[in-house]
């Protein structure tokens, strides 16, 4: 009976428990997290702080008990100190500081990320956040409701920095938002980020690009936050959110090699360097399907990917994981912005010779009410013709997502954009057209290629 | 320079010119369109017919002047009577009864589809319709418009009599739609198909399935349907919409092959029995992907696929039609309802050892408001593991037409059920959870076949 460990109880940790016991019902295996929140959905705080979901519960993927309920032992407020490979023990500390040895045949380890702290004066100050834990959340909802907060400074203009800049604006704050970029959203190419600025600033919320955050000071309560080019603003609430860095110190003193950018280093069975030893999830190295090679893009849908194949793995399974496109939609306001594959930028430096070429086009026909623009980025390489990737912004009930996911199933299959126009899409007119938008976008790549 | 006869202005024939213009800018396209509605779409008549687009011209993908603008020569109201494929010359009547001769050097036959008459008593009584063509739609309109009916019957529970059911519902009238199989929509699994039922009952719809219609009789102005078990209804206006048959007629009289339920032959390059005679759309026999054979699937989405290549193979090009999944979706009132591949029954009889496992789950993190549930429905072959069709149902605004698109895609490639996890779809909780609906089907099916 194999006894499996694994660190960690987010989208990784529960993704291979969950696999392990379904592969295997009979092995025994344990999870330890490092707080009282497992399998908790990280994505899902901004939606929290907006007050769009009132209670903080409902966060939960899974609660404990469901979690118990599948054979898996839960030890909260575990959090492991070391890994000791030749005996296979990993040290934990409980909640009342006292250290217990957990043996185990095989080792996950999902200690995921931790928050990116920019270095600049004052980010220690009180009313300066990070968001990327429960705890981080908990804290910020304190502050929005004890000290009523008027204005807020938002450091860092990607997925979380624009969400929370919709949350904070929905919660009646007025909101700055700050990238040092030349448009907010840097994962899509620089023209739909700058239609998402548009939409923010529809909204209220004054977005500053290009400015370079300098020092973060505090007078009488109140935070200064300055930049370069002269930028300043006041605010109530400071939040630092520019990304996240693997959490892989743990795994790094056990001598498990680290790769891209300081992530785990695993094999596409999402083994480590150290036999037995599997890891997933925004600790880990990820291979990307496009370019080949280990690259570092923590997502939770990769997580959840990655743990099910460590999972599987662990318990004397054979499963690779297949890669990841770097898929990603997010919703800004009444906006949804998806992409999947490599940008114009991303596909030259990584050696291709790409042609992206924009078009507008309506979710579904024109003459059937409430139909949306659609701005779809298709990148193809123009020696080859394969499709590179593409992105997409439109209205968020007008199936951006589920549209890139098309693209994203075809990329995943090594398409050529001129192979889209084949595949058998469906249609109605109030939801599509006969050539679907996907297609369309493909049309006008082939079209301006020549 | 290639002179490009066409025979049709739908989607079929409109797609091989528009095709064979952009391959061929130098190339003389002519049009021949029996009617004066060329480029119209067909699939929008039901909402012409509701009121939700009040003006049919709108209906049109392009105006008359857009195709000619586009270099295409149109013929409008002039019907082909005869093809002698010898001297590549097509006899064409236009609306003063004169008959002309036109020369090609190839020849693409779009000539569509007929709507079946159902063969039984009183189906010529005034009052009664079939509904495919702009003639159809706009006696009906008249109908509706002075004649102020109160109740309908529809004959034919597919998808236009579903959408009828919807169209007539939402202009006041009382409707009774009477199907003969046990369930609406036999183009999904009856467990679908009867929530279609619901939804219409729920809408005000009488829906009377098993019922094999006798005849219509007609009693001081008023209509009466009556058919099997007793079935009875009264009515200001009966439709009869029990499907389309290939209008093949004027091809098989110039010696061109017939093949599946009377549609043209054709190779997978769209080219009939006759050399340079090529043929495409509703009217033609279907390549199906899936069952490897032609098939007769008319659907206009299959259509202008197949126009496409038919127009660039008649300009000289050597492209294949890669074949029809059956991909589909309707709007019902509050839902869709889509699918794409071989459902329960039709991968049994195909030869499979199919298994179909349904589940229901959010189209979205249920925790974020306005989430709706999906059924889904996952075919896949017990012996081999490979992906045999799906199937969804749910709000229409829950991404169903494009989350059958995911899983069209995925079927167009080949994948088993099990590949489904290794696709990178997008996730945000708002739009969607960290396994796709699509994964999540997957997975249950995996779990159920063990």
């Amino acid at each position: 009976m194999t006894r499996i460990l694994i660190i960690g109880g987010s989208d990784a940790g529960i993704s291979a428990a969950l696999r392990a016991r379904e592969v295997d019902p009979a092995a025994t295996v344990t999870m330890a997290v490092a707080d009282a929140f497992p399998n908790y959905s990280i994505c899902g705080l901004p939606f929290y702080l907006s007050g769009e979901v009132p209670d903080w519960h409902a966060l939960a993927h899974r609660t404990a008990a469901e979690i118990e309920g599948r054979g898996i032992a839960l030890l909260l407020d575990h959090t492991a100190r070391a890994i000791d490979p030749i005996r296979r023990v990993v040290a934990v500390v409980d909640r009342a500081g006292h250290t217990h040895d957990l043996t185990y045949d095989r080792l996950v380890i999902a200690t995921g990320a931790v928050p990116i702290r920019p270095r600049i004066a004052g980010i220690d100050l009180p009313g300066v956040y990070v968001l990327h834990s429960m705890a981080d959340s908990f804290a910020i909802h304190e502050r929005l409701t004890t000290h009523a907060p008027h204005a807020a400074v938002i450091i860092g203009g990607g997925y979380i920095g624009v969400e929370m800049a919709d949350a904070l604006t929905r919660r009646g704050l007025t909101v700055t938002l700050v990238e040092q970029a030349p448009a907010v959203l840097t994962t899509v190419d620089p023209s739909l980020g700058a239609r998402v600025g548009t939409e923010l600033e529809r909204h209220g919320v004054a977005v500053a690009t290009g400015v370079v955050v300098e020092a973060i000071g505090e007078t009488e309560g109140r935070l200064t936050v300055t930049g370069s080019g002269g930028f300043r603003a006041a605010a109530d609430l400071v939040l630092a959110v520019v990304g996240v860095r693997p959490n892989a110190e743990l795994a790094r003193a056990a001598g498990v090699e680290l790769g891209e950018r300081g992530a785990i280093r695993v094999s596409r069975a999402m083994e480590t360097t150290i036999e037995g030893v599997y890891a997933a999830g925004a600790c880990v190295e990820t291979w990307d399907r496009l370019l080949w090679r280990p690259t570092y893009l923590p997502l939770g849908t990769t997580a959840h990917k990655q743990g099910r194949v460590a999972g599987e793995n662990a318990i004397g399974g054979a499963r690779q994981f297949m890669g990841s496109l770097g898929t990603q939609v997010v919703k800004v306001f009444d906006l949804a912005v998806a992409g999947t594959g490599l940008g114009e930028d991303a596909a030259r430096r990584a050696g291709f010779d790409p042609l992206t070429v924009e078009v507008t086009v309506p979710d579904h026909k024109a003459y059937y009410p409430g139909a949306h623009d659609l701005r779809i980025r298709v990148t193809g390489d123009r020696q080859t013709g394969l499709l590179l990737g593409a992105q997409m912004l439109g209205h968020w009930q007008a199936d951006v997502a589920t549209r890139i996911d098309v693209f994203a199933a075809a990329l995943f299959s090594g398409m050529a954009v001129d192979e889209l126009s084949d595949l058998d899409l469906s249609y109605t007119p109030p939801l599509g057209s006969p050539w679907d938008p996907v297609q369309i976008g493909a049309h006008a790549w082939l079209r301006t290629r020549g």
